[in-house]
C-alpha cells in the first residue's frame, strides 16, 4: 500500500474492494441492516447510466411495466420447484401496525409469481402475444452467508428483471437468442468481458427447463455471474393456467422466458477496471468523463497569465459541454496533485491540464486514466480529441480486460485425465482461473467434482465454443468417470 | 354514458377515474394484494415524463442518493412525535425464510428514520452543511380505510422525498421558501394548479415545528395534498445527535428540512385535466404528444393517390421525430374514427389527420384534444406550427384549471358569519368549493368546524393570499368562537 493508494486488487480483493466503495464515493456500507447498503451520489450516478443504457436497449423490444414489491404467500408458494429455491431466502411480512396480516406478504424474491398471475389476465389470443415487459425493481433475498456490498446483499436496489410469454417453444427460444445477444450488446458499453454458458441441470433457476448465465472473472480469480437468461417453457404457465387462444380456436399454454441482471453489473465494472489508483471508469459509464485541471501558482510571483489559464479552461470547459461531453472543471484551491489524486481515486478517465506554459503553446495535456499515458493536443482541436480519446479508452480498457480473462481460461487436455492423478493440477490451476475440461451428464460426477476442489460447474459454453474447447479432436471423456462427455468450465465462484 | 365515451367525471368521479385508470392503459387495478396495482406500459410511460421533470429540477441544487427499504425498528422508533404518526400505518418484516429476526424491519413509510442515523456520519463540519438529497423510492402504508389507485395506497410506487440539513433554522427556513419556489415550478409544467398553506398545527408531519402543503381540486369537489414540505428544526437532529462543529469550534445541531411529492401528482394530472372521452395529457409530460393518422379508404374505387398519403404521412413523422416531437404514425388497418376514438381516451394532445384532398391542397388537419378544434394546416410549416400548437394546448389547461381553481373558492365574509346560523351555508358551500374563513388559533374551534362540516381545515394561504382574504378590512373573528382569528382554508379532502 503506497501512501495515497490503495491495494492492488490482485492481492487481497475484499479490502481492495472495499475501499475503493468508499474512496471513491459509491456506497456507505454503514447502514445498521446486514446487507443493505446506501447509495452515496457519485456511486447513484454511475448506476443510473448504467441502468439507462440497459434501458434504451430493452425499449427497443420490451415494454417498461412496474408491478407491486408485495405477493401473497398463496401465489408465491403456487409453483412447487420455484418455491423451493426460494423458501429459505425470503423476507415476510407479517403485520400491519399491529395487526396480524390474514395472509403473510413475501418481498419479492424475483417477481415470476406477481407478473404471472396478472399475464394470466392480459393473454386472452394468439394477438395478444408474444408479451415481452421487464421492470427495474428492488428485490428481497435473506442471505444468511457473509454479504458484501452489491454482489450478495439482502436488497438488490435495483434488479432488471424481463418477461416474456410466447406461442409456442420455438418462439420462445427465439427470444432466450435475442436476450443473449442483447446482454451482450449492454456488457460491451460497459467493457466488461463475459463467457457464457448453459447452467448444469442442477443449477438452474427454479421452474425453468434450463438457464444461460453471463459470468465474468474478478480479480481474486474467481467468478460472479453478472446475468441470467431463462427457457421456462410451460412451467409456470401450466400452474398460473396462462393460456390463449390459438388462431384454430384451441386453447393453449404460452411459452416464457424471464431473464435478469442485477447491480452486480456495477460491481463488474468497478472490479474489471480498477487499479491501485482507484476506479477506472470505462467513458461510457462515467459519470464525469472529463476533468480540467488548471495548473495555477498560487505563490507564483510573476501572476502573469494566471487569468488567460482560467479563461482558456473555462472556454474549453465551455466547449466539451456543448460537446455533450460529461465534464468538470476543477477550480477549487487545492494542489494539483491533490486533484489528480482524487480524481483518479473517481475513476475519471481522461484529465486535461492546461497551465500558462501550455497556453503560449496554445495546447493543453491529456492524461488517460487507463495507462495514464500523456499527449501534448493543440486546443483548436481538443474537443474532437477528447471525442477519439474517450473512444480509445473505452475500446483498450475492453481489450485489455477481454486478454486477461481469455488468458485465464485454461484448458485441460483429455489426455491428460485421469481421475486421482490430476486433481492436485485442476486444484492449482483453478485457483486463479476458470477451467475447461471435459465432464458426462450425470449429477453425481459434477458434485463430486464441486466438493473435491470446491468449485462450481458453469456448464457448457453457449457460443463462441473456441474458447472453451480441448485441442484434441479425439472423443472427450469425463474428468471424474472417465466416460463419454463434454466441454464445460469450472470455477470458483462468487 | 354515451356509446363510446365514459361518464362525466363531475357526474361520478370514482367510476370516471377507475374506468379511465383501465381504459387509458394506466394502471391494472386487478392485482390481488389491497392498495397495490400494476402500472401498463402507457402509464408507466406518464409517469416516468412526469418524474424525469421532477428530477431535472431536483438535481439542480439536490443530489440523488438511494437509502434500504428495511429499517430497524429501534430506530423507527427513537422520534417519540414522528412513530407515533406512523405506528398504525408501518408494514413489519419480522421473518428471513422461517427464521424470525432478531429485530423486526419496517418496510419504510418515509425515511426520515433511515437517512438521519446516516446524517450523523456524514456530517462533521460546517464545511459539510447544507446537505441537500433527494431519492425517488417505494415506501408503504398499511392503509385500513378504502384504497384508490395512486391516491390512497399501499405501496407508493415512486415517492420523491428530499431531505437537508443547514447550520441555521435561518437557512432551514430558506429552503423552505426554495422547495416551495421548486415545486410550484413542478406543477406548473403539469398544468396543475394548487393552493398552497401551512397546515394547522393538528395536521402537521409528526415530528415537524410546521408544514407547508399544496392541495389541487378534484373534480368532486374535495382537494387532494400534492405535496408537503417540513420544517424539521432540531426535532430530528436531537433525537438522531446530528451535530456540526462550527467555525467558532463549538459542537451544534443541524436544522433540517424535508419535503415530498407522490404519485398523486399523476393522479392530479389525470383527474384535473381528463373528460368524458378520457385522459387529456398536458403536452410536456404526454408520452405520445401528437397522432398522425392518414384517412385512407380502403374501399375506395380510385386508389390512386392513397400511397402518396403514406408517404407524406411518413415524412411529416419523420420531420416531428427529428424536431424531437413524441409521435406516432397509426397506419393500422383500424377505421379512422375507432383511431380518434383511441387515441383521445389515451389523452395525446394533438391529432393531424391527412387525406388525399388534404394533400391535394399540400396541407393537413391539425385537431386539438383540449377543445377539439380543428385547423387547416400546410404541410410546409406544418413542424413550427406543431410546436407552437402544444405550447399553446399546454397553457390553455393550465389556464382552464386554474380558472376552475380561482372559481371554486368560495370567501366566506367575516360580516356573515356567527356560530350557529351560518353553518348550512358553509355546509353547502364546501360540498365542491374550497371555503376562505376566518377561523382563531384553538385546536378545539378547528375541530369543531372540521366535525360540523366534515371537512378539514387546510390551513392560511402561504402566499398569494390574495386568494382568501375576505373583502372587509375590519377585524376578523373566528367562524366559531367568534374571538380574533386570521383566514383559512376548508375544504373536504382526500
Amino acid at each position: 500500500m503506497h501512501q495515497n493508494g490503495i491495494l492492488k486488487k490482485e492481492d487481497n480483493f475484499s479490502s481492495w474492494y472495499n475501499e475503493i466503495l468508499k474512496r471513491a464515493g459509491i456506497l456507505d456500507v454503514r447502514y445498521p441492516v446486514k446487507g443493505e447498503y446506501v447509495w452515496y451520489p457519485y456511486g447513484l450516478k454511475l448506476r443510473n447510466l448504467i441502468y439507462n443504457i440497459l434501458r434504451s436497449l430493452m425499449d427497443k423490444e420490451h415494454e417498461e411495466v412496474l408491478f407491486p414489491l408485495l405477493i401473497r404467500r398463496d401465489e408465491l408458494l403456487k409453483e412447487k420447484e420455484h418455491i423451493k429455491g426460494f423458501e429459505d431466502e425470503v423476507f415476510w411480512v407479517t403485520h400491519g401496525g399491529s395487526t396480524e396480516l390474514d395472509i403473510p406478504l413475501a418481498l419479492r424474491p424475483t417477481s415470476e409469481t406477481a407478473i404471472y398471475p396478472v399475464f394470466k389476465l392480459w393473454i386472452r389470443s394468439h394477438r395478444d402475444l408474444p408479451i415481452r415487459v421487464y421492470q427495474i425493481v428492488n428485490t428481497f433475498r435473506y442471505e444468511t452467508k457473509h454479504t458484501r456490498p452489491l454482489i450478495r446483499v439482502r436488497e438488490i436496489t435495483s434488479f432488471k428483471e424481463a418477461h416474456t410469454a410466447h406461442a409456442s417453444r420455438a418462439e420462445a427460444e427465439e427470444q432466450i437468442k435475442k436476450a443473449v445477444a442483447l446482454y451482450k450488446l449492454f456488457f460491451d458499453q460497459l467493457a466488461v468481458p463475459y463467457v457464457i454458458t448453459k447452467r448444469p441441470s442442477w443449477d438452474k433457476f427454479p421452474g425453468a427447463e434450463y438457464s444461460i448465465a453471463f459470468d465474468t472473472l474478478m480479480p481474486d480469480g474467481r467468478t460472479m455471474q453478472i446475468a441470467t437468461i431463462h427457457l421456462l417453457g410451460e412451467n409456470f404457465a401450466r400452474t398460473f393456467d396462462i393460456r390463449y387462444e390459438a388462431e384454430d380456436g384451441s386453447s393453449k399454454l404460452v411459452n416464457q422466458t424471464c431473464y435478469g441482471i442485477s447491480e452486480r453489473c456495477v460491481a463488474a465494472v468497478i472490479a474489471v477496471h480498477g487499479d491501485e489508483h482507484g476506479l477506472i471508469l470505462p467513458p461510457k459509464v462515467a459519470p464525469i468523463q472529463v476533468v480540467i485541471v488548471p495548473i495555477i501558482f498560487s505563490g507564483d510571483k510573476n501572476g502573469s497569465g494566471m487569468e488567460e489559464v482560467k479563461e482558456a479552461c473555462i472556454s474549453l470547459y465551455e466547449a466539451l459541454k456543448e460537446a455533450d461531453v460529461r465534464v468538470i472543471l476543477d477550480d477549487s484551491p487545492e494542489r494539483p496533485g491533490a486533484k489528480y489524486y482524487y480524481w483518479e481515486m473517481k475513476g475519471v478517465p481522461l484529465r486535461i491540464e492546461l497551465g500558462p506554459r501550455d497556453l503560449n503553446n496554445n495546447s493543453c495535456v491529456f492524461v488517460r486514466r487507463d495507462d495514464f499515458r500523456k499527449t501534448q493536443v493543440s486546443l483548436n482541436t481538443a474537443v474532437p480529441e477528447v471525442k477519439k480519446t474517450l473512444d480509445d479508452i473505452q475500446r483498450h480498457l475492453y481489450a485489455r480486460a477481454k486478454e486477461k480473462l481469455a488468458s485465464n481460461i485454461i484448458n485441460i487436455e483429455d489426455s491428460k485425465m485421469g481421475k486421482m492423478v490430476e486433481m492436485d493440477e485442476l486444484r492449482k490451476a483453478v485457483r486463479n482461473s476458470i477451467i475447461s475440461l471435459t465432464l458426462c451428464d450425470n449429477e453425481s460426477c459434477g458434485k463430486e467434482l464441486e466438493d473435491t476442489l470446491g468449485v462450481s460447474v458453469l456448464g457448457e459454453v453457449y457460443e463462441d465454443k473456441g474458447v472453451a474447447e480441448g485441442e484434441g479432436s479425439g472423443k472427450k471423456r469425463c474428468v471424474i468417470c472417465t466416460r463419454s462427455g463434454s466441454r464445460v468450465l469450472v470455477a470458483r465462484t462468487y
